[in-house]
């Protein structure tokens, strides 16, 4: 499939999704939460957090999405997002795992794979750093910044985690790499300024999962999700005089992204 | 008492407000914490934050106001409300409950009804799908949004929970209904952009709080506060070019705003 | 030392602090946490996040300072800042404290002397009533802000505490008085609107603790710290129409502060 026909299914995505405006359930860390139920409502989406395994499961059950994020672990929510994760796969209802600051210390690791082993994800997205360390590279990561930049090892890693979690593996960074183990993509464009601004990753989680809530090629919902932050986020540099006023922007740019912003500025590419 | 009249007392508790100060005591979810701290001191009260039930008592008995919102519940976090709530009880300080998602999940609706078994409120607030559902109209709510129209029903209900539970009950939307159980009334004007801003429900909620910490006369309190967000939210509107600088564009109306502005533009409508 | 002198040896801190980007572990409440890994972004250092004990000693050790802020306190978050606060000093990471609410319940006091009998900190830092009802003045404290204004009381209170604690101590307000017991500073300049920006106080400890880990000269660093929010705070004002956008300009302000900033508009003062 050429590009363009990619970046047409990609615009209809967008407009699926805000046309049926998904409910998306997060169980998500304390630092971002805000930002994430922010993103949900810009993009036309509807966000529901809930931590407490008394209720993770039911309400997962009316939602159209599952986010699992990692930033703030413990034993308590691991447990909610566990009851949440076998109710999602029973019912089809996509998940998307966003395993933040993998590799950091042993409890994150053990918390990861713990999830892994229960449950299966469509997608599982991380910066370079946690995705190279998810796949047993180690020392490559510090906090949740990622310090890694083979590309070529990164390419390997990539893959062979498609494989094999069956899911569809994305490493963001300056540029974003995306694959389902057969066919992988370069995701360019965006702005330096993202790399300042804390949570653009788990916001980036957000726009994923509400798309995935809408189309059932999950490669193409994620391609769409990536791209979306980076038009807005190289939209918003206008203007932008710092990254207290960036922010603001970016959020308008969201706010106001429409279909054909894909198809005129989506810049991906086919990663052999 | 004619609606000017009203406008004139509401004025006058928003200026009350603004001298004294009250400190608003909230325990509330993850996602609207750090907005509704901010909306606290952008208006000119004080916000403190605690979840512990080692101090919800003692925190309780040096404020002002109790604000207890569910919106990400958990047992924990429901005995320490428990506590504080039997304190404001005993000091007579007033308590607003924003049952938020109630009817999404069984979870909420006991942690709802076991605080409602336990004290009393001055102000019940939610949006129009969760007050619906509190009165036992089913099938009424996905997630925190409201999908409730019926206005004809929604006013049988407002009134009939007002005498159930000796509470003001405001049910929030497009227009604000509010109701003693005698009198009742709608709030009109605002803006469309508060349903893309997180945590704008429970933003009212901290302005509602701050204000029935000054004004025994909780209706005109309540009134006062929606009329706030209503103003605030509609002068927003100019120079926003989104969700994000209208969010700015909000705590800068709110910062602002004056008594004059409930006489001049406070849009309330005796509800028969 | 003249001011000159110091003003230059802050620039050149900040200097490092930027070149370093020090990755700086906070454990502190839910209200600030986004505000406190925003600005540790804004300022060019990282930020991580993490609540558990099963893993607040491993994140200690990969980072190059400890915040240990008890907004939001719990008996789970005490011991895992206990942990990570034995882990800081067994490996000499500095450690910021600061203790918000001191003085308002029981609860917070015993928290805070538990953290003070279980390890050294660099840097205590708390509002001017905190800081007072702290060495025992009562009757000073309502919620989180200060109401102490007696300016002789509180020198003997930071000089004595420092001696106490082995520590820098630092009270804010419109000045901040600080001191290790020996030589004491005010730091002036600054905003009134800083006073209604939520977290503002969280976000000095971030910034903080940020500069604690590239120089060994804590009283430098800490007057450093300082002097960048009211330096960034008063530069803010311009352009500002309300606390919203008072608050997007502050951002700006932080991310393009430069190290000439101190020297031509630093403001402190010997405090004999």
């Amino acid at each position: 499939m050429d590009n363009i026909n990619i970046l047409n299914q990609c615009a209809k995505i967008w407009g699926e999704m805000k046309a049926k405006k998904p409910l998306v359930y997060h169980i998500t860390n304390y630092v971002a939460i805000n930002e994430q139920a922010h993103t949900t409502l810009t993009i036309g989406a509807r966000p529901v957090m809930a931590y407490s395994p008394e209720e993770s499961e039911e309400m997962c059950s009316i939602s159209n999405a599952l986010l699992l994020n990692i930033g703030t672990p413990s034993i308590g929510e691991l447990y909610a997002m566990k009851k949440a994760l076998r109710k999602a796969n029973e019912m089809n209802i996509p998940v998307l795992l966003d395993p933040v600051g993998y590799g950091a210390t042993e409890f994150r690791n053990m918390v990861v794979h713990d999830l892994l082993n229960s449950g299966m994800f469509c997608v599982i997205k991380g910066n370079c750093g946690e995705i190279a360390a998810l796949s047993g590279i180690s020392g490559a990561v510090s906090g949740v910044d990622s310090i890694f930049k083979e590309r070529s090892i990164i390419k390997q890693v990539v893959m062979g985690l498609a494989e094999k979690y069956k899911s569809i593996i994305i490493a963001t960074g300056e540029e974003d790499l995306i694959s389902n183990g057969k066919s992988s993509f370069l995701v360019k464009g965006g702005s330096k300024m993202l790399t300042y601004l804390t949570g653009s990753g788990c916001m980036v989680g957000t726009i994923i999962s509400s798309l995935l809530a809408v189309s059932d090629n999950y490669l193409e919902a994620s391609l769409t999700g990536l791209m979306a932050m980076k038009i807005a986020g190289k939209r918003a540099e206008l203007n932008s005089k710092g990254i207290g006023s960036y922010k603001a922007n970016l959020y308008d740019r969201l706010f106001e992204l429409k279909e054909e912003a894909f198809i005129e500025e989506g810049e991906i590419e086919k990663w052999d």
